[in-house]
């Protein structure tokens, strides 16, 4: 049984947050999601000093009184049957403000001009209340995503040991992972698997699977991660299929030295550019630093790609409860590529490692042992 | 061998509807796959007079240039190292203009305010000019989708008839019909597929599979697509488990016979207003109008869900080229729901039904012919 995870607590924790406005409306799904426990793909959570208004459309009605009560939310559910009654739902609900924030960075700047002629209330932008009391997981979320690394490191080790993947097309391990994923009980992937090898292919870091054949020489970039009840995992491991070069045998070693002293210093207040800069400076210093062609990594949560962004411009402090990946690479055409990640969750004394797969050596690893 | 999509040749069908602005900034990912061809997560495309200039980071270079000119676009590609690099790359590239348009419904209020202060250009917002060409699919297109609707045909027909659902849970047939489509060619499902039973679930359109058993005297809502080399198939089916009671076989031929009179009717010149009213009439004379809690179908193509809407505020035509689901249902929570839903391409005599699996029974299908 999962860890519990406190929902109807994080509207007061946003709540906070309010600046000079009365109300904030929610339009981004995955804030929706997490203010509400609704998953349904159409709503706007209007969070009001003292309860939550989930203005939905037809399909969602039944849904979100489920969820929204199940999670114990204070609030109400309102069903609009076209978008404009949804629109004179919010307009009727926000009537009694002054004025209230909208989430400048979900809603387009179409959405915007609508909102500001149908509504008779002052819209003040507001960047990331909610992804900034997001960032920050509690139990229950940290157990879904623990859940998920464990899912993911159980297909890999399974596919790697069943069938040698040399031979193989990118496309069909690739399945196989998604497969395996299901049936030891993720929702899905976490996002589309990357399976890459050979010196095109695998120099580019979010290459899609090909029909590509899994070749004597190269080396293979896996990177998988499990969704499970709504939450995503994230590793990648690289592997040599035969005998490794001289120079993929030095690449792999750079990256991983890299990759571990960017999980050895992962605490909380460190700077999301310091972080990067560990990584990075190991690159460079090994010659090879115009070949991290990315940022060393990005929280993970409700979406596979959230705050906070690990990269040389970032300017936010790691906290207690952030969980990111570390995960840097070189990729080169000719060459192809490596890249070595973990899923981590910032803790008191540093941090847990929460996926598992080894990576000392790049050869298909045996089963974990978890 | 499926048909050449010609994907050069789109950008100028979008600069012609250019009004007011010497050049448009794309920054939709769909719109920007379907003008370049890249199908990168990162990116903006700006259709100048003569050229495409694709901006993208670090993880993308190698790919963007050799997808756009795979698909024969004039272009050059622009590699930022961060999102300021990006936005300096942009500032640079649209200084020669004295306007330029940005998709309005694509670009949040944030990135408005942020273009606005590093551009030295006055932005002109546009509405849906990428998405009124590409709404309209050619030959390339059609073949993909038909290919992604034989898929979905393929692995329903062998779900069902390889295990009887009675005694199985909504996640376990979900993960076979995903696994099959995977097996069939696809290169994964075209949306989180939909299997839903019983009183409470099937009530709900856009039901999440869970551990619910399918049982004897429920039906069965299965909303299955392919995804075939980026687009998207969408179908739905409803079976009946066990012996129908009077309601769930009268319902049935309510929503069977509204979904027949809506594909029949389907027409270039028709409104999407009107396609609604067709289907909605006939559930409404049939007394059950408050049971059709949503629109009767929308677009498909690179999105599973795009222009042209069809419920009963539309106000777009039909036209030749058009690639719409038809699909009415029925929900109420303590019966359950019934939907059928086909997936049809509008042509000069009035559609072809891309979607093959039987409908006119409620049954668990035979393999289907093809």
């Amino acid at each position: 049984m999962i860890e519990t995870s406190h929902i109807a607590e994080r509207s007061n924790r946003v709540r906070r947050r309010f600046d000079n406005i009365e109300a904030l409306l929610v339009t981004d799904l995955s804030n929706i999601r997490w203010l509400t426990g609704f998953t349904g793909s159409n709503g706007w959570a209007l969070l009001t000093p003292d309860e939550v208004v989930l203005i939905t459309d037809g399909r969602y009605g039944e849904q979100a009184r489920s969820q929204m009560s199940g999670a114990g939310v204070d609030g109400r559910v309102i069903v609009g049957l076209s978008g404009a009654a949804m629109l004179d739902s919010l307009a009727a609900e926000t009537a009694r403000f002054g004025r209230f924030g909208f989430e400048s960075a979900h809603v387009s700047f179409q959405q915007y001009q609508r909102f500001t002629t149908a509504l008779h209330t002052e819209l003040v932008p507001v960047g990331g209340a909610v992804e900034a009391e997001r960032r920050v997981k509690d139990g229950g979320e940290i157990a879904r995503m623990a859940e998920a690394c464990r899912i993911a490191d159980a297909a890999l080790a399974d596919v790697l040991t069943s069938t040698p993947p040399e031979g193989r097309t990118e496309a069909e391990v690739r399945n196989e992972l998604e497969i395996r994923m299901r049936e030891f009980g993720a929702s899905g992937p976490s996002y589309e698997t990357i399976v890459a090898t050979g010196p095109v292919n695998a120099a580019r870091p979010h290459h899609r699977p090909t029909d590509t054949v899994i070749e004597a020489g190269h080396t293979l970039i896996i990177d998988v991660g499990a969704l499970y009840d709504g939450y995503h995992s994230d590793m990648t491991r690289t592997f040599f299929i035969g005998d490794p070069t001289s120079l993929q045998q030095e690449l792999y070693e750079v990256v991983l030295e890299a990759q571990k002293a960017g999980v050895a210093a992962v605490e909380s207040g460190l700077s999301t550019a310091e972080l990067d800069a560990v990584c990075r400076t190991a690159i460079t210093d090994a010659g090879y630093g115009e070949w991290f062609s990315h940022g060393t990594g990005h929280g993970v949560g409700l979406l596979i790609h959230e705050d906070p962004f690990i990269n040389s411009t970032g300017d936010l402090k790691l906290q207690v409860g952030d969980v990111v990946t570390v995960e840097p690479g070189v990729y080169r055409e000719g060459f192809g590529g490596i890249r070595v990640e973990d899923l981590v969750v910032v803790t008191e004394s540093g941090c847990r490692v929460l996926t598992a797969s080894p990576k000392d050596s790049p050869c298909p690893p045996s089963p974990p042992t978890t």
